[in-house]
């Protein structure tokens, strides 16, 4: 299996992987989550080269993460903005930063947040929303889909 | 800049990003997650070739976030097991799975969580541990730290 296989997966999360298991789609997110939306700071501060940061916000464009705007006709500027799809990516970028921060961070927090609605600087947690208990993953049992139960049957032993 | 480089960021997101940007490190972590810990298994069911899992598995032991244990000695084999620095990737996995099922999905999950200590089956939700609601880009007032806000100003204005 070559990594474009993933796409066929039936399991939502290798399909996501396909998109996001890629260092510079995952900077640019961070970029953008901390305001960036043009095209000569997100290359600075990724330090993508122009030509693949091109690629990376063309595929991003495409999968509907993010969307340009035109801030200048002559010459055409853009400024590119999360959308609603894109903006449903923070909690990955915040997960990632909370397992840096625990795990290879020394001194004060490179990046804080703040919730603006309570005022509270916090570490966000992945909760249980119906007990609303904080959630790890040794409180958590998967179970499979009957489609994605089959597929991996079928890895296991082919025909 | 490359890739490497992003190791030597002052933002913890960044380096995290640098280790995991990957999809095959993110499936190999899909797969431990969902209890897989042989070298076969995790090769059928992430589709990476021995080769390439060999390499990932060593830097997912280097990095610390797996461990192996022998079950076998001859001919030696091993389990490959999450350390608690790797079941703090849980909240990542996640966040890109209720991505995935929000955004790529049809029909039922692919994989579904069950909280064990509540028995309900959820999605697990970003919440501020201070005023436990549950918290969206929107929602967040990111701030730098002084080091990474003059690492970021050097990067916009080299000397």
């Amino acid at each position: 299996m070559s990594r474009a296989d993933l796409a066929e997966n039936t399991c939502t999360v290798a399909r996501a992987i396909e998109l996001f298991g890629d260092a510079w789609m995952l900077m640019i997110l961070r970029e953008t989550f901390l305001g960036n939306r043009r095209f000569d700071d997100l290359q600075r501060q990724t330090g993508a080269s122009p030509h693949l940061l091109s690629r990376r916000l063309k595929r991003l464009q495409d999968i509907g993460v993010l969307r340009r705007e035109a801030y200048s006709e002559h010459p055409a500027r853009y400024d590119y903005l999360l959308t609603a799809m894109g903006r449903d990516l923070w909690p990955v970028i915040i997960s990632i930063k909370s397992w840096g921060d625990k795990w290879l961070g020394e001194g004060p927090h490179s990046i804080n947040i703040q919730h603006k609605s309570c005022g509270h600087v916090v570490v966000p947690q992945m909760t249980c929303p119906a007990c609303h208990k904080s959630m790890e993953a040794y409180d958590a049992q998967a179970s499979l889909s009957e489609e994605f139960e089959l597929e991996r049957d079928a890895i296991r032993s082919p025909a």
